[in-house]
């Protein structure tokens, strides 16, 4: 095959994460050792950066700063949750890849941002537009299809396990048997990030908290809840209960009032653990509950997020560069497992189209048959994905995150009407 | 003065923080060095421990376990709330320290915590049995009178600044100026908790976050509030605001509704984030607002915990038993910074009775004209404290906290009836 020369440009997009910056070291970084990739663009807020034309020169900013996206939170290059939505939508930024000489294109972010590349790959080869389209997975909420995890998921759940070990010390501390403590995390639609709560328990100590973990892969019932917590207080100090915002009930309604809806048509959630909390005050009197809401705050948490989840994503954010300088197009970069006991992980690609609308939901069969805890099947999978820790550094007290110098890249277009 | 020979006991009260058993371990540390105390007891959960005579040995456990301490969230003692009522409580614990040739007392905690101390200090002189009553300082809330500043406060301040960076980072990303960010934090009477945040705004970049701090010091108004965010909205990307639980209208009643009062009468507060999360929906159309609330997790946070307080809280500790065996009673150690341009902190000693029942408020000629916002006085203050990082050792990928191995010491006396 002909090497392709010409221009990279890389976007973020969806839900910030603890790690998806590490992702774009990885691409700047792997880019930089391929002659054919004249340029290294990154696009602003993601599709609407390209739409905008605004791009800016990552080749200029400093080494330091690059090595610094692997250990500093939320989108560098900013994000959006802009659907194209019309044919001319996507004629702009075929337009405006051919203007900048585009010939790779790198997106990082969930299923809906890999449909967007998918709907662009097919669009640019429509068009004659010969380039690679290489989709770079992140989420959190680790529901993408085909990819053993997604580079995102073992650093919020670490978080999570961290605060459970933490409340745990606190708890310990307190009264005998009257509180509730509740936690409530991320998670829409599938009970991953609620599920990997459960690794802040030691495998031979019962006892360790959490003791519910109630997930939207459970329909809720009211009194079996109130149940299950009684039980605990008898038996414990205190019952430590994790709840993903997504509880739904037995006719699939949330459990909390959605406020909205985003724009993919998704439920905003919120406010699932203050609900446990006045269950718990009107159905067990004489008991305190105490709800923490982490919400935002748990995706971005770099201190102490894993270092095995930033190097992951950096090392797919490598693959995709390293993919479409051999040749690859159309295609999303996945982690494998190996199927040694000892825990490795590989990239490979598989089509964007499979990644892009697929949601993969928790495994019924890790739950354990209590519907309130997970089995060893989930600590199995998760635990590798949570060792080592990201080194944050720290100046005169607090955590130095880096910020792009962002040199931006000059407009050759008419302004487009979004 | 003739030296006093026989047993320590040290007990810890009031909520847990994250340096708390530092202080123990500083108290355990020191005892080791001074023959005249015999056996080093702990006192489970505070003065219900003695009530009920429910002592460990601390001498039994492992240096590793005690050096764990100074990284352990919590109250490893245990704690309590109760509130010695009747003479016959104080009876008792008289009582208890005889049988037990209690003659070092020590007592880790706040200001409730620090008038019990002083009250069986007083009741032991009364009835003629010579011992050593030392308070150790201890709160989040940082609001001692006496001391520059309280064990617990630098850490709790660092955790919360450590958020509002990641926080900003992942806000960054986000659209333009359409998401108000809500953290919630504690902070029952004093907003010095609050104030804490503003030391993740470096100096000389107006822009960083918090753009908004709300204190109890300064009455809230509904008016002025959305005024402050659609001025933040028009300059920034986003606007985070930055909220003490206990926020008050200017008729000084809580804005969030309180759920009921504690042992000693404080209200018990929560929901402010919810509450101006609400405002901004209703007042401000077409902008998202999303609340975090830290609640007890912000106290529990020992990964990223500040250096200089856990050091001091160790210092306090170790301070507490050199005071008791130089002769001292009825005392409480306080924090005093020098007065060099470079920070540096020693221990004092007061009056028990004059920490007891006092309230040391964030003084408002710190805060700015603009009230939400604190000026470089605040910052003076504060920087110095949370300087640092407790290295908190991992395995298998989280937190690695100590136990106490909690080798009981035989009871001497009939049950007691609380």
């Amino acid at each position: 095959m002909a090497e392709l020369v010409g221009n990279l440009l890389v976007g973020q997009s969806g839900g910030p994460t603890a790690v998806i910056n590490s992702s774009i070291a990885g691409v700047v970084s792997e880019a930089l050792n391929h002659s054919c990739i004249e340029e290294i663009y990154g696009g602003l807020n993601g599709v609407l950066g390209i739409l905008n034309e605004e791009f800016i020169d990552l080749a200029s900013e400093s080494q330091q700063t690059i090595r610094g996206l692997r250990y500093t939170p939320g989108a560098a290059l900013g994000t959006c949750r802009y659907k194209l939505k019309k044919q001319a939508d996507f004629d702009r930024v075929i337009e405006v890849f051919k203007a900048h000489n585009i010939r790779y294109f790198f997106y990082a972010g969930g299923n809906d941002s890999q449909d967007t590349a998918d709907k662009i790959s097919k669009l640019a080869q429509e068009q004659g537009w010969e380039m690679r389209v290489i989709g770079v997975p992140k989420t959190i909420d680790n529901d993408l299809v085909s990819t053993d995890h997604c580079p995102g998921y073992g650093s919020v759940i670490k978080h999570i396990s961290t605060i459970v070990r933490e409340l745990s010390c606190d708890h310990q501390a307190m009264g005998q048997g009257d509180l509730v403590s509740i936690l409530e995390v991320m998670g829409r639609s599938a009970g991953w990030i609620a599920a990997g709560a459960a690794l802040a328990k030691r495998r031979d100590h019962p006892h360790d908290p959490p003791h519910i973990i109630l997930l939207p892969e459970v329909p809720f019932d009211n009194d079996k809840f109130l149940e299950d917590v009684r039980r605990v207080l008898k038996r414990e100090k205190f019952c430590l209960v994790v709840v993903g915002e997504g509880l739904v009930d037995k006719d699939g309604n949330y459990v909390a009032t959605a406020e909205g809806t985003d724009a993919f048509g998704h439920a905003q959630l919120g406010g699932a653990g203050e609900f446990l909390a006045s269950l718990v005050d009107q159905g067990i009197p004489g008991v305190k509950s105490r709800a923490v809401k982490l919400g935002i705050a748990q995706r971005a948490a770099a201190v102490g997020a894993s270092k095995a989840d930033s190097d992951e994503a950096f090392m797919a954010g490598q693959a995709a560069v390293k993919a479409a300088v051999a040749g690859e197009n159309d295609k999303c970069v996945i982690l494998v497992r190996g199927d040694t006991e000892q825990y490795s992980c590989e990239t490979a690609l598989v089509p964007l189209s499979e990644i892009a609308n697929g949601v993969k939901m928790l495994p019924k069969e890790w739950i354990n048959e209590d519907g309130i805890s997970m089995n060893f099947q989930f600590h199995r999978y998760a635990l590798p994905l949570i060792q080592g820790e990201v080194q944050v550094p720290f100046e005169n007290g607090l955590p130095a995150f880096v910020k792009l110098d962002k040199v931006t890249v000059e407009k050759l277009l008419q302004t487009y009407e979004i």
